[in-house]
């Protein structure tokens, strides 16, 4: 940490600042400039680290300069060579592999769930997503039908060769739905749930962690050290769009965010371009450019009858629509060294 | 709802629309300009709110504008005059009076919350806040001290004849929290946490909700509406900053909110000038024109000793920065028709 | 400046780091902790900053931090006492008086801009403001009257005792412009206009400039050296709302800016809470803000017939709002140490 | 235009609105719900834009609903199968090609922008890019070569088979660039600088327009209308990133405006990673996404020496990088149907 003082600190407030240093158990290296005085802070202080954070608004203080990360686990420097999570029947994210989950927003019923598990898996999708408890920004919206949602979730996962990601809001579903997820998904709107977090870091499944709307990059990474530091290592984070001033798209997905959490974590990292621009038309060249920035993996929504879909049938994509992206992804997945794996069944000719 | 189809829409398009609006149980209006056709849609179509939703991205669909809010009880027009919550003991937020609510970020020993108490109710604030359970962005910070900070809380709170308002973070600690405090607060990461939500209400005290740090002022309603449509009408709204590009103050606060919500919303809304800046020395102007501009009340961070806090200490005011504050505020208030009570025991020239 | 090593740098990029900042004619400290190497620039390097800032990108470094302004006359180190500007006949603007310009958007009409001048006088402006020529991003708008709605405003001011402040768009139009000004503006999509600003700075009368809707103080007080460095000093600093999420207004007022401008800067700053809301209703509540929290002064969009107004209708107050804001704005100025000159003419009860 | 009235509004706010529209040349056509009256207004009222507009405030009135764009020539609709636009010598953008632009941010000398135009040419580009004149944040950085730079930059670009394309800043220039250039480029921060804007409608040559950094796409459009309207029909837009909370990055690049913008305008699109991320590692992954994403083109920084460049040395690439990523856009380029030439001279093993 660094300490900037005011071109017109006085020596009073200088000594001061020092002072203040010593006292939460850190040295201060003082340089003085031409113009002014800057003050290095040596040494922990994890336990004054609200003291001296606390400097910021010391007399003769201009600003406080955070020179290290806050988040260990998390850091590309804890695990340089990259993490590979492993998710189940050999399925694992952060290889040369570009892995897929795809699926509808909301389960909504044995039929539309067997529909859309059977051509995303088709299609070359590793992972059947679905919703079956729903966080709704309004209180008379369909809000998931549960457990039982869950339990046909599994059933066409299974049915397809697929593993299953859902999404989990409180800490009391954690145990409901161990049976049947193999990836606990955490939303945008949660990111900063540390009770939620907390209870994932001691769980043995991966956890699929979504970037909040107007989180830094930085936030993401502390909201994974909640998980970590509970003993969960195996924690996935995803790019779902921010909020900036253009509300043309629903949100503004951030691809640079995949290159530059590549550089600052160990953590595999994937995108969700159904959420990140809210618009069918849209999700494939988002999904393109994720996958041409170097995405491990896609969250996609695909319903059967995207018109008649309980939640975001706006950004859903028709299950033919998902077939034909998965190929151009194959298209682009050499130019970053990636690979997909071809349709497990048959040709694409077939599909016509 | 009214659907704007594209200029070079087709008659097939158009058709399509019109039956699914049918279909959800709505009239269609068609009106067609000499540039482009547009369909108003009459009807609740509540049951088919998504497949309405899902138009937008339904073919030769421009757009979908909402003319209607998606809250009802939060709304205005539920309670045109405004809506007075009250607090206890005779403390009222709405009316004519600006309440001010004080302490600090968290409660860390008797000392420290028996001396702000006693400062702040001297200075004139009717509340006291101060955290117990802390929501922290790093896992390795203090996390509060929990029911005992509420015990230390209420004792201070009762000493000095105040109100007691502090966050609750999670359902589960709805029950715990009730015995305390007066005003259960939520927090801005967790003000679309909707299990959270739903549980406060179903209690009978008044919950501050804060807005997200990325939320419009809709989406806090729609959260207000969770609350209020499980029963509990007592909710005060609450600006603190939102999230913007300019990075010198921690966050900005977003003033025009104040009478935006007044406007669109009958519930009381505070300003917490506080986390809206994150810098002391901007606390009392940022304050001073909440006040200005309507604000029903405040939230100001006050520590005894700031730089030793264990948390925001670079954000709370020194005692008598409070009390300097709240004289300055006594003079803007009757702009605003509104007033702030005279200190209770003595006079300004004491606390030099 | 400070080159903040990565975890892994390597002795050969630290080495080539300080090389590099020789060769930039700077001195290199270096500070090796537990976890990583700092090094500290230390000279001014003016005629090699592209080249030290490019070391931004250099093997093994991390990030650079600047702990210097880039401005130097705007800074308020270089004038620590506060500038007043003199706006000619007694008119200053720094000192203890909130000075408020007000006018039309557009000088439309000899009546119109008569009428307004003589409303705005008696309830307290000090200046009248009003375009000739209009920035307007369609090009199919209204763009003003020219010289001849200069001329309308010089003698419009000159009858009521007002001075005028002005748009300019071109140095071009720099030379049309000063017979008949006072105080040349510049708006806020030219603020980073550097040929206009490098012409300001030839000029002897003030120029208020306001903030580019997403630019940053920083970039504000840069733009304000631009002027300066000419020889210019009468420079005035105008908030005038920035773009973010929220779009219920058309701007969000960032009312921090002003206190965050007077702390970095010796120049008067003022607030156009007319821009800064885009809607007649919120004029007052923020213009009241603007002066609780400090502003020098008010820029305010008055239309005798807002309705039928060229431009900008929606957020012109009616004459007799404006007065009553003024009112308004007396009782508050106090709680700020400021005060606004009484009414010239005639009693408020006067207007009933 | 649409005109939602309150809930609350009263006969005679109605009935105000309805005249109006009427005084303004219009119908009104009004649809009375269960719970509010809205007002469509029919007709152009070109002549009274800003009178209609003026209804935001009107009593009564909850908002203005605009349902027509206020771009004409820009619009899609006027070109429904999209504008390929020619640039000289065969080169032309909009069509199968995906066509780059490279080079240095500013031209410096003639070893410099020799070296960089024959290795851009020898990778594939197509335009040589290079400023003469820069607009600088700072009056105290390098502010171009002038006239002589255009010179140095044409017989470098000559030489190697290039067009020229560089930036113009002030309508003053246009006749000095003209005959160096073969396409003027608009940069961000002139985006709506009308004079600007005016003067490239009257010239015959091409015009590469960047979105300024906090612009709408549809301000960019509108800005793109302005040099349409007089007569200047060649209009390539340029993404190039926008500013948001994020700061890790100096720019948010918005990956989905291309999309965006190829349904809204005929006119083709560029994307400009470098200013869009404003660091050299980044500028790669960007690149590949816009091409992926659908980009007609692409704007790169490149320099022999970027640790010495001038200016944007560390957002630039070293020339071998360059080549590596024209390299792997050929890859990418046919799952989106586009092709990008092969190097004209040799193959890639030479560059070893």
């Amino acid at each position: 940490m660094i300490v900037n003082m005011a071109v017109n600190a006085t020596e009073a407030e200088i000594s001061h600042v020092v002072t203040r240093i010593k006292e939460c158990g850190c040295q201060a290296h003082l340089s003085r400039g031409e113009e002014r005085t800057i003050v290095g802070v040596v040494g922990k202080g994890d336990k004054h680290r609200s003291e001296l954070e606390a400097l910021r608004s010391a007399p003769g203080v201009e600003e406080i300069i955070y020179i290290s990360h806050p988040f260990k686990l998390a850091s590309r420097d804890f695990h340089p060579q990259g993490s590979i999570v492993e998710l189940g029947k050999g399925v694992a994210i952060g290889g040369t592999e570009v892995v897929v989950a795809a699926g509808p927003c909301a389960v909504e019923s044995p039929e539309q769930i067997d529909a859309v598990a059977e051509s995303v898996a088709q299609a070359g999708a590793k992972l059947l997503r679905g919703g079956a408890f729903k966080p709704r920004s309004s209180p008379y919206s369909f809000q998931g039908l549960g457990e039982e949602g869950l339990r046909l979730l599994r059933r066409a996962a299974d049915n397809n060769g697929l593993q299953v990601v859902s999404e989990v809001m409180d800490p009391s579903q954690v145990e409901i739905m161990l049976p049947y997820v193999d990836v606990l998904q955490v939303g945008a709107r949660n990111m900063q749930n540390y009770h939620l977090l907390r209870a994932l870091g001691e769980v043995t499944k991966p956890v699929l962690l979504k970037r909040g709307m107007s989180a830094t990059i930085e936030e993401l990474l502390l909201s994974a050290e909640y998980i970590m530091a509970g003993g969960n290592y195996g924690v996935i984070l995803c790019e779902r769009g921010i909020r900036t001033f253009d509300n043309y798209m629903r949100n503004t997905m951030d691809i640079a965010a995949i290159p530059v959490i590549q550089q600052l974590s160990h953590l595999p990292v994937v995108a969700d371009p159904s959420h990140g621009t809210g618009r069918r038309d849209k999700v494939a060249p988002l999904a393109r450019a994720a996958v041409a920035a170097g995405a491990d993996g896609l969250l996609i929504e695909v319903h059967p009858d995207p018109e008649r879909a309980l939640s975001d049938g706006a950004q859903s994509l028709y299950s033919n629509q998902f077939a034909e992206l998965m190929d151009d992804l194959r298209v682009i997945a050499p130019a970053v060294g990636r690979e997909i794996e071809p349709m497990p069944i048959e040709p694409r000719a077939a599909r016509g």
